[in-house]
């Protein structure tokens, strides 16, 4: 049976994750398969620490070059996560014919089309499955499963620690900063949580899956990306009160040849499968023009589903070595009429917005004028009878308009009298 | 660019999606997989009725040599269905070392071994997506996505008329024959509904996902098949009292070297993912032993999401064929130590139980004693108030038993002066 030499760069979390996988289902791996996977080289600056698991003499490394330079090493695995020496490690790598495995979403969303590039100038293989997703096949069904589509639309909860701090936030009613803290407590959020709380990771996420999705590159500045901080238990309530949940999504949708990609918290209809998604799980909602709505479901984090996405890069990339059918499938491939990429503003949505108003005869009047000015409609509205002060929130849902003409409207309501500043505005999708 | 001839048999419902998806985004699938796939022959024994395709003078034929013994044609779509014509044709293809897509679950449940062995001597490709899940990539996730995965477990809403007509029966209470007839007037039920309504479509899939999953074939007698024929209104009422809503689901379960397949009405947690999926709907759970929980959910049928998978296959192979790699992924795996399959009298399983008693003081004590005898532990009992006759319907849930012991319980409590005939059995699986 034909051996195939593994290198795995970094022996962190995930890294024990995919040496345990390949040392426990090797046998059910070279029956998948055909060929043996052989690791040969695991690389870290720490190889003393003992991770539970038992590896030959001479496996660990602390030396990059040992699997970078190595002739016997076929496929490189990159964890080492970041995008600094991660992206040089990857470089070399593609660079000396080799095929590289990797989960960093970050750098490929940042770096993306040089390493991109450079597997393609080489003719070698650069799979990335468990960057989006985490455990769940969903770049492999986005690039192989649904290629016969046009892509219309991806809605995405890509970040677990948002949907598990959300999740809580409703089931517990407790407000976000003492949510947070107790995630950080139970190791569901890092100490430092900005990646994951103000919507990067899942910029970082949603970049890959349009650019599988469009054949271009996207940029982070072309992303609009909201975040969780600061939501309050307050809207999450009133939305539920008006049967919606409230989910931070990856959102990407294409319209007349332009898409827009976006990242914010979003009213999803509470009936929808995607607001049944809790806790620390993922899912991500894809409309194709031939196939209709699909949807693929499971743990977005964590070793053993990062594991697992790994390893079956790892064995498609064995079996294009194996027959030496190297770089059948492109990182990326470039699509002739690429679609150009609008920002939010020049989109339409639905909208929720939470007005704090001086409970005073011809108010609600007053505001419904100025976003009638605006051109916006509006489908319903609730007040609230609980005071602050001398003022009472009103929630008003509108119907779909020009996202400028909302932002145009809510800064000359935040200029009247009446109306109190901050009004809290949260797009509104029926997903379908 | 390379050009990959394709063939089509049978230019019925699928057919025409499959030649309308390749010829409307023909562009896009060259964009992407790097190769044109040019539609050389589609045969059928009408070629008369206008489908609404335009073709070129020339393609439509009624002679499947055309297609058969074509050096121009390398993927040959088999979309005839039943398991004798289509067999020869597959065989017949597969022999002049051409590839082929098919569809046709009812065939490779039956007869796949010979089919995939065939495949695999003329080292040729045989893909199937669209047998099961319709447009959804499940089986693409099974063999390629989760190949790191020991399966523990995969739960099926696999046929899209079953799921429709429980979804109805739930939602209007309206009686199977009933909800059967509006199927029918509506397309969504064939007007001979029992490859369907008995589970027997079902029982297919389910095997391709087992063979799969476990790299052995399953034969139809070793899987447990019952279907929703018959299921009373009173039945889902209930359960959804009890917080359980009925599927017909396909089973396949892994537990300590040996497997059960099988297809029957189950009662599912209310809030569980599966329980959502409604009318043509069809979703895949699959438990694996690295990732965990993974779902995929899309239409389960109908011409556009089956086209969708078709297409997905010809270009997997079309990249196989422009890398003169074909055969990279056999159609089925063998696995060295497959596990056996164990008949349903053999598991454990909790179930769902309806008896009519006749009210009278001591008769439920009389039935708790007979499921005692039988090793049987009860959950709970709800006895109902509705009189039918003299007697009154219980319901208990038992926990979890031997399936032989609860078969003979309820064959002594249908012996019992005080039980009446015919108890209502249903499996529970809370699907964890």
């Amino acid at each position: 049976m034909k051996e195939i030499g593994i290198g795995v760069l970094g022996f962190g979390t995930v890294g024990v994750g995919v040496v345990q996988a390949l040392i426990t289902n090797g046998d059910l791996l070279s029956d998948r398969s055909g060929v043996r996977l052989v690791l040969r080289k695991v690389v870290d600056l720490d190889i003393e620490t003992d991770r539970g698991v038992v590896l030959d003499p001479g496996i660990l490394s602390t030396d990059a070059a040992d699997v970078l330079q190595a002739p016997d090493i076929d496929i490189v695995v990159e964890l080492i996560g970041g995008t600094t020496i991660a992206k040089d490690f990857i470089i070399q790598a593609l660079s000396n014919g080799k095929s590289v495995v990797t989960a960093n979403k970050a750098l490929l969303a940042e770096c993306g089309e040089d390493i991109f590039k450079t597997a393609s100038e080489h003719q070698t293989d650069l799979f990335y499955e468990a960057s989006v997703g985490g455990g769940i096949p969903v770049i492999k069904a986005l690039r192989e499963g649904l290629v016969a589509n046009h892509i219309d639309s991806i809605y995405g909860i890509l970040n677990g620690t948002c949907n598990y701090i959300l999740t809580r936030m409703e089931r517990d009613g407790n407000a976000f900063d003492e949510v947070l803290k107790d995630a950080q407590e139970l190791g569901f959020a890092e100490a430092e949580p900005g990646l994951d709380i103000d919507g990067l990771d899942t910029a970082h996420k949603a970049i890959l899956l349009a650019s599988i999705a469009f054949g271009r590159t996207v940029s982070m500045d072309e992303v609009h990306t909201e975040g969780i901080r600061g939501l309050s238990t307050l809207d999450i309530r009133y939305a539920l009160e008006l049967g919606y949940r409230i989910k931070l999504l990856g959102i990407i949708k294409q319209d007349n040849g332009s898409v827009d990609v976006r990242v914010h918290p979003t009213l999803v209809p509470v009936n929808h499968m995607l607001a049944k998604v809790d806790g620390v799980y993922n899912a991500v909602l894809v409309n194709g023009d031939v196939v209709g709505q699909t949807l693929y479901y499971g743990r977005g984090a964590g070793r053993e589903p990062t594991a697992s996405a790994v390893v079956a890069d790892i064995v498609d990339i064995a079996r294009n070595i194996a027959l030496d059918a190297r770089h059948r499938l492109a990182p990326q491939h470039e699509q002739s009429n690429p679609p150009d990429i609008r920002p939010i503003q020049d989109i339409e949505a639905r909208y929720y917005l939470r007005l704090s108003l001086l409970d005073r005869p011809g108010t609600l009047a007053a505001v419904a004028r100025t976003l009638g000015d605006h051109g916006i409609s509006i489908a319903s509205v609730i007040q609230k009878t609980e005071h602050v002060g001398d003022s009472v929130p009103a929630i008003i849902l509108t119907r779909i308009s020009d996202v400028r003409n909302v932002m145009d409207a809510i800064a000359d309501l935040e200029k009247m009298d009446v109306v109190g500043p901050d009004i809290v505005r949260i797009i509104v999708d029926d997903l379908d």
